[in-house]
């Protein structure tokens, strides 16, 4: 096993033993020559065949968000071309089961780990992505945070993001355009990085076109559809409507909004505008107007600038800014004075 | 290392040389101490804390498809109680990576390796299963199939499944009683496992309400929404409609055929009456009367039946069929002669 680590039969039984101190790349070389041994032995004696194990990870709360299966989908697509197997980490947004789960893949060898989505990019989520970075260019992997803002130049992470604030500016700029001043926001989130981008472009195409913004239509909420539902409810429980369009967060929200506006008796587009973000299945069914956002294609540049990286080839671009795009459905109307 | 795993350092040396045989179980002793203790040791040198590494894996097509990664949001749910990581592998349907996957996921000691969904069961997937199941419980895990038919008495893997034959009865039922007798069933696909006891369910409804069946209404096709669109647009350019009602296969199938409907000028209910399958995120939005599957309860339960037999608590059931129901929202009208 020493050759095929390509350390001293010394090291070998140090490391294994547990009981000495080696260095982190020594002992990975090492432990990968176990793994591979085992593999091949264990693929002999029972018969499975010899696939390579070789992998790519993404982690992510939860698939049953559409826009984190969405992206994982790009990088099971692109793993396949690359020969590679997809694992994909659920986390339920835990931050224990975050660590525990790169550990794990850290161990398995992954070739890339790839953290999807919306965070609190505040100090602790810096100090401990700067952590994992380390970690796993220690262990031979590649950290990739993936709708994600940059964590800075000493930290070893590839960063693929897409468009918010200009996909929200375009999309707000289209309820502009036509007429309409009075835009309640759905989904403000203090701290968050998504919807702090997004509401940032609202909040630019107001002011691009001489509307004052006021306070009072960004309304606090998460990005899911019960929220949508509830944040539109509570609204119009709360006194006469005072906004003649909506610019939901995501496209669930969307569709959340839409039930209470509907449960009201207020359809769209006749009696309200309505636009979503993210152009994920619920918008075609519900006609929404929306940002598409190349949800596939942020996976599978994660996992082709990860593999790039790994094969040592110069030049491969360690910010990626992937663009959006408004696709116009049926949710809105001229708001004719 | 020998201590932790309980074996003789003899034993230990000779297994880690790669170069004798060993019983499976004791190989597993030492690889599983192996990794134990470069997990402990890394964890201290990098000041990565350390969690348990004990995990579950699902695997499925892909996590695209709801019904699937609302599956494996109940294996998240159940592994996240039980204190286990959640370990999701796609596949993307090629048998070589899913061998892989299982192959990679027993290199990692998983407690659980899950199985979801729709497959063709012929011989050649029985046999695979078989082998699967063995390796799986050679290795001290298990496997479990969701979602799909029992493979045999001397086979150790526990089932999982759904009533889709008695919900597709049900389903039908309720259009049959609304005065419908030419009933379109979208996603007929043969020797596929999931359409072929929905399908059943179809059939023997009509039979029961004394409606002589009619091939020429069972439309072949995949279970996604563009599939749903192209069934029902190539039938509408074949010649005059000849159904009232629509059982879509799932809400995929149903969301796309409602977009060909709506395309020639067709509204449901008025126009025609619709049912689904499924009770996923689409069925809500187009309020479509549908059957609700327990898809989290189907990973919920796969987990907790695994892990109880881990835990060698006898009478833990091996095969378990969960109830459907159906759900009734907007899209059925009476047929009136």
């Amino acid at each position: 096993m020493a050759k095929h680590a390509g350390v001293s039969v010394a090291t070998v039984s140090r490391i294994l033993s547990g009981t000495y101190p080696s260095a982190p790349a020594t002992r990975g070389k090492v432990m990968r020559a176990v793994r591979e041994l085992d593999y091949v032995a264990n693929a002999h004696a029972r018969g499975l065949a010899g696939a390579s194990s070789s992998s790519v990870a993404i982690i992510v709360n939860s698939v049953i968000s559409p826009h984190y299966a969405a992206v994982a989908q790009g990088v099971q697509t692109q793993a396949a071309l690359e020969g590679r197997l997809c694992i994909v980490g659920t986390t339920g947004g835990d931050p224990e089961r975050e660590l525990a789960t790169i550990q794990l893949m850290r161990e398995e060898h992954a070739d890339a780990v790839i953290l999807v989505g919306n965070v609190v990019a505040d100090d602790a989520y810096r100090e401990r992505m700067g952590e994992y970075a380390r970690a796993l260019a220690l262990a031979g992997s590649q950290l990739v945070l993936c709708g994600r803002p940059p964590l800075g130049a000493d930290v070893p992470a590839i960063v693929v993001e897409y468009d918010n604030t200009g996909g929200a500016y375009a999309i707000t700029s289209h309820l502009l355009s036509a007429g309409h001043q009075r835009i309640l926001f759905l989904g403000r989130r203090d701290g968050y990085s998504t919807p702090k981008s997004r509401i940032a472009g609202y909040r630019a195409a107001l002011a691009a076109y001489h509307v004052p913004g006021d306070p009072a239509l960004e309304v606090a909420g998460t990005m899911e559809r019960h929220e949508g539902y509830r944040m539109v409810r509570e609204r119009l429980d709360a006194g006469p409507r005072d906004f003649t369009a909506i610019f939901a967060g995501n496209d669930l929200i969307a569709a959340g909004a839409r039930q209470a506006l509907r449960e009201r008796g207020l359809r769209i587009p006749d009696d309200v505008s309505m636009v979503g973000f993210d152009d994920l299945p619920p918008a075609a069914d519900i006609d929404l107007t929306t940002v598409h956002v190349p949800h596939e294609e942020l996976g599978r540049t994660a996992v082709r600038l990860a593999l790039e990286r790994e094969r040592g080839r110069t030049g491969a671009a360690e910010h990626v800014l992937l663009g959006t795009h408004i696709v116009v459905r049926d949710s809105v109307r001229p708001n004719l004075p």
